[in-house]
């Protein structure tokens, strides 16, 4: 197995990621090197936990997913290995793997200290290059996780709001904007068992309410603010051929409410 | 056979292309995936068209083309697999392969309809990663197109404005502006066959007018309005040095006239 | 070896990278080909060659860089194959390689003339596509680069303002801006050797000025300006969780000093 995924804020001009890369291949040149985004907010350490947790299980079992949004790089905090689900990941140890380890459960993690496996040379300001690049292309060829260094008992949690659910209502909260500017929340189908999803459920967010939960984009009007399922089966937000997130100032944190009006 | 490319509307910052990738890899690991462009205005299928129509047939014979312009996902609108001059194509069936269709020649068309080849789960809202990722990856390792679905009669086509071609004169528009800025338009080289592209040869866009079709960029001087013929062999229009969309307000669909003053 | 890099200046949003893929993989499908970056500003050639110097000796000996930085395409500025340190580029003539030659060495520059080599049809606007694909996809196959054409004396190199090393006192300037709007000079860590980096060592850039050279960026409280080596071993400068050049207006060409109070 030696696929390499790479999930960043470098910025997708960056030639930081090249550099990754020339090292990863300069160790093992059949390694297959997957892009999953560098267009991580800077330094956005929970936007970063949500990319890893919606694709890198899409990925083939034991694939490498190196992240790097590290604003702590060069400092104290640790780069660890881990293996959540059945996928493998190196990072740095600041919760941007919470959110697929809450999802999937985290069953083994190590603190990379065994510098024999890292570049010769270590920068103090790009450790993605010099250390996590190697361990990978290494991981990549076989080398035993157990020669990166010692077990780790737990990885940093990222704090989460929980959502709210109750009968008639269920409060959660707006977790990101997708490239579309559509709006994805943390309310998930499963939470919607068994009640009513016609024009009986209202969705509130800010200002702006629409009634009805909708199988897809083009079921609504252009321009009607529609709320549906999406890919991830988590609830959506979307203005129909138009971005929801710049037409309506809709941003992550704000409050989003689903609610039914059950006497009718 | 296994390359394998991606075209969309998703955003170059976009995750949703890796959740493809990563699909795409569960069923094939060898598949050779390059990305056409992430950079499709969104919805706008006229643009996704011409980005097939310039790209797609310089790569390998049976190279597999996933196209992504879907604003009717989840809608009727039926996604086929279709085989175009030398190449494969999976797209919505939108007018995405229209143009590409129409200068190459379409030989074969099936419409999905066999679940057995998508992901267990299909959303409603990305027919590109359950849908046409997993059919792509599949008919890499071999699987004959003919398991797809039935066939289909023919494509659904974009309404095309016909270039007016008069001996004295030639009436095309602008069909796009690439990151340059430079301007390309629907009149071909061939359109001008036998006529003169020396100062005679006039052409003008909105308010703007130049006389000669250079041979590259660097014939006229910085800041001057060039015509040339460009590397798809159409009619193009330059600022050298600069963006001429951006600087001259020139856009998508102006008219664009090459006329001769034949008398001199 | 068949590792292809590319660097270009054609946007990350285009598509003219796929079509050098595309030409690519068809004369060599096994070809592994990586990006390096398509958003060098356009034109600057001096911004290529810093790209192609921070990136491409980390890739694999005999890696093939292929770099398009042109806006002399079509002119009669040469197109060359150049060996230098241990990686091997194809690019125009016009500076993009002078400072990776200067710092590595050339040991052997081609010059491009050999059509037999190049795609049939080669257009005036893009031999990118035309010209150093299929060169780079015929020498990734083993094709001897003398076949291309006759040796070259020489590159064309970049004027260069040299940086003036006093005791007390360094005069460089700023080179690039990374893509977090890190400040990055030419100023090298090797320049500082045996000099104080504490307190006494003062950083001015336009207006701004800071003490002291630090570890890493989260060495100094968030806003601050601070100064350090970066992953290239060249003095940076950063705003802490910030955009330095955007913030404080710095640019490529403004001078940087690092001088010491030695008499304390």
């Amino acid at each position: 197995m030696s696929i390499i995924t790479l999930t960043t804020d470098f910025g997708p001009e960056s030639i930081y990621a090249a550099a990754m890369k020339g090292v990863i291949l300069s160790i093992n040149p059949q390694a297959t090197i997957i892009d999953i985004t560098h267009s991580i907010p800077r330094h956005n350490i929970a936007a970063g936990a949500m990319a890893l947790d919606d694709v890198a299980d899409r990925f083939p079992d034991a694939t490498i997913h190196v992240a790097v949004v590290d604003p702590g790089v060069g400092t104290s905090r640790a780069l660890i290995y881990a293996e959540i689900g059945r996928q493998r990941f190196l990072a740095p140890d600041n919760g941007l793997l919470s959110r697929i380890a809450a999802r999937c459960g985290t069953r083994r993690i190590v603190r990379l200290t065994r510098r024999e496996h890292w570049l010769p040379e270590v920068s103090n300001t790009f450790h993605g290059r010099d250390i996590l690049a190697p361990v990978a292309a290494r991981l990549s060829l076989g080398l035993d996780p157990a020669e990166l260094g010692p077990p780790c008992p737990d990885l940093t949690r990222l704090p989460e709001r929980p959502v709210r659910v109750r009968p008639d209502r269920i409060d959660g909260e707006v977790i990101a904007i997708d490239s579309f500017g559509n709006v994805l929340t943390n309310i998930t189908a499963d939470m919607l068992a068994g009640r009513p999803t016609d024009a009986r459920a209202c969705v509130v967010c800010g200002i702006f309410e629409t009634w009805g939960i909708f199988p897809c984009y083009a079921a609504q009007e252009p321009g009607m603010l529609v709320a549906l399922i999406d890919s991830q089966r988590r609830l959506e937000l979307a203005l129909v051929g138009d971005n929801a997130a710049a037409r309506l100032g809709i941003h992550v944190g704000m409050p989003v409410t689903l609610a039914w009006d059950l006497i009718d």
